[in-house]
C-alpha cells in the first residue's frame, strides 16, 4: 500500500525527526511504499495567496475560493500545489505528524492544508442543494483513504483529559480529524498522541515507538471513529444539523460521533 | 484606549477588508487609538524556524521552546517578532480579525501566534512545580486587557449550532480564545462571527455592520466569556483536571465555563 507521510517539524534531531524515521522505516519494512512530504525541508510556502495560480481570473479582486476553483479546473495551479494533490490521490493513507503548538498544528502544516485543499478537490465537490449539501463529511474526492494523526505535545496526559484545562484531545483535534480529514472523505483513525514530551528518556521512547509501531502495522486493520456521514440519514439537510430524534437533547462535538 | 487589530485575509477589497476598515473607523471616531497588523501586506513571515532569533542557542539543534526563551531572554529576537509584542503590550484591547479557513485561523496568523508569542512572554511564565503549573488561562503576561474574535465563514448559522455538523461554533473557536488569547491572561470577549458570506448583500452588510459597531462601542463593558481560571482553585494540580465536586461527571470543553 501506499502512505504518504505529511511531516512538520523544523529540526531533523528531535523527537519528531526520530519519529517520523521510524515510521517510515517500519511501514518500508512491512512492504508499503512510503512518500515524505517534509515541509519544513521543502521549505514549504505557507501562505494561501494569489501567487497560487499561474493565471488569474481576470478582472476580479482575489477571492481565496474563486481563484482555486479556477484554478484547479484549469490546471493553472501552482506547481507545489498540483505535487501534493498527486501524491494524496497516489496514497491509501495519510499521516500528519507535528508538534501541538496552540492547540493546532504548526502555521505550515495549516498552510499545506489551505493551499492543497482546492475548491472542486476537498471543498465544492458535487451538488450543494437544499436537498444534498455537497459530497463531504464522509464522502468526497479522498473517500476510501485512510488517515491518521501522530501528535506530540509537552503537556501532561490529564491535562487533555475529559476534564483537563486544555480541553479533551478529542474535543482539541476535532477541526483537524472532523473538519480537515472526514470533511474530504477520509476514514480516520485515532489519533497516536505523545505527551510529555519534555521528560522523554531511552525507556520511554522505546516504549512510543513500540506503541506507535503497533498502530502502524495495524493501519489497515483499526476501527476508524465513527463519525456520522452527512448524507447518509441522520442530518436535516441544508442545516446540516442532526436530526431531533438522533440523541435528542444532546449537544456538543461528540454527537457527532455514532457510538 | 488603544485597540490592536491584527488581521489575516489577503484582498483589501472583500468582505474582511471592508469590515476592517469599519472597525478602524469606528473605534477612532469613538477616541480610541487604533493600530492594525495587516499580516497579508505586511509579508508577516509565518515559519516559525532558526531564523527568528538572531543568535542561535550554542551548540544545540534548534529547539523551538528553547530558543524562543534564550531569544526572549537576551533581546535576540528577530525585530518583526519584537515589534508584535510591544503592539501586545501598548493594546488594552485586542481583536483578531480572520476568515475561519477549515476550522481555524489562516496559517498566516498561527504564524503570528507561535512567533509572537514566545516562551516567557505568553508561556513559560511564572512557577512551573507541583504547586503552580504556570502563570496561565487567567493569569500570565497580558492580564488585564481584553481580546475577541471577529471571524467569517461561508458556513450557515445552523452548520455552527448546537447540533450543526461543524461543530458547535463556541466550541470550534476553543483552542483560539481559551488556548491561545485566555491561555496568557486576556479576558476574552465573545466572538462576533459573520455567517454565509457568500450572501452578502447590501442590507446584510449594513445590519452586519450595525451589529460589529455596537460590539465594538461596548468593548469595555461587555462580560468576558467566563472560563475558569487556574490557579483560583478550581482545578487540582499539577494534574489541571477540574476539581470531582465541581460539575461531578460533567466532560468536555463547556466545564472550563463558570456559567
Amino acid at each position: 500500500m501506499n502512505v504518504l507521510l505529511v511531516y512538520a517539524h523544523p529540526e531533523p534531531q528531535s523527537l519528531n525527526g526520530a519519529l517520523k524515521e521510524f515510521s517510515v522505516k517500519r511501514l518500508e519494512a512491512a512492504g508499503h511504499t512510503v512518500r515524505v512530504s517534509d515541509l519544513y525541508a521543502m521549505k514549504w510556502k505557507a501562505v494561501l495567496d494569489a501567487d497560487d495560480s499561474t493565471e488569474h481570473v481576470p478582472g476580479t479582486a482575489f477571492s481565496p475560493s474563486l481563484e482555486s476553483k479556477h484554478a484547479f479546473e484549469n490546471g493553472t495551479q501552482s506547481a507545489d500545489i498540483a505535487a501534493e494533490q498527486d501524491k494524496l490521490k497516489w496514497a491509501d493513507a495519510v499521516i500528519l505528524q507535528f508538534p501541538l503548538w496552540w492547540f493546532s498544528m504548526p502555521a505550515i502544516l495549516k498552510g499545506w492544508v489551505e493551499r492543497v485543499y482546492a475548491y472542486g478537490f476537498a471543498y465544492g465537490v458535487g451538488e450543494h442543494s437544499d436537498t444534498h449539501w455537497g459530497d463531504r463529511y464522509g464522502e468526497g474526492s479522498l473517500v476510501g483513504k485512510r488517515a491518521m494523526l501522530v501528535v506530540t505535545t509537552g503537556g501532561w496526559e490529564p491535562h487533555y483529559g475529559p476534564r483537563g484545562i486544555n480541553g479533551p484531545i478529542d474535543d482539541i483535534l476535532f477541526p483537524i480529524n472532523h473538519g480537515v480529514l472526514f470533511y474530504p472523505g477520509f476514514d480516520v483513525l485515532p489519533p497516536f498522541v505523545v505527551y510529555r514530551t519534555g521528560r522523554m528518556d531511552e525507556a520511554r521512547f522505546a516504549q512510543t515507538t513500540d506503541a506507535l509501531g503497533r498502530r502502524l502495522d495495524e493501519i489497515w486493520s483499526t476501527r476508524p471513529i465513527p463519525y456520522r456521514r452527512q448524507n447518509a440519514g441522520d442530518y436535516d439537510i441544508p442545516e446540516c444539523t442532526l436530526k431531533d430524534a438522533i440523541l435528542p437533547g444532546q449537544v456538543g462535538l461528540g454527537v457527532h460521533v455514532a457510538r
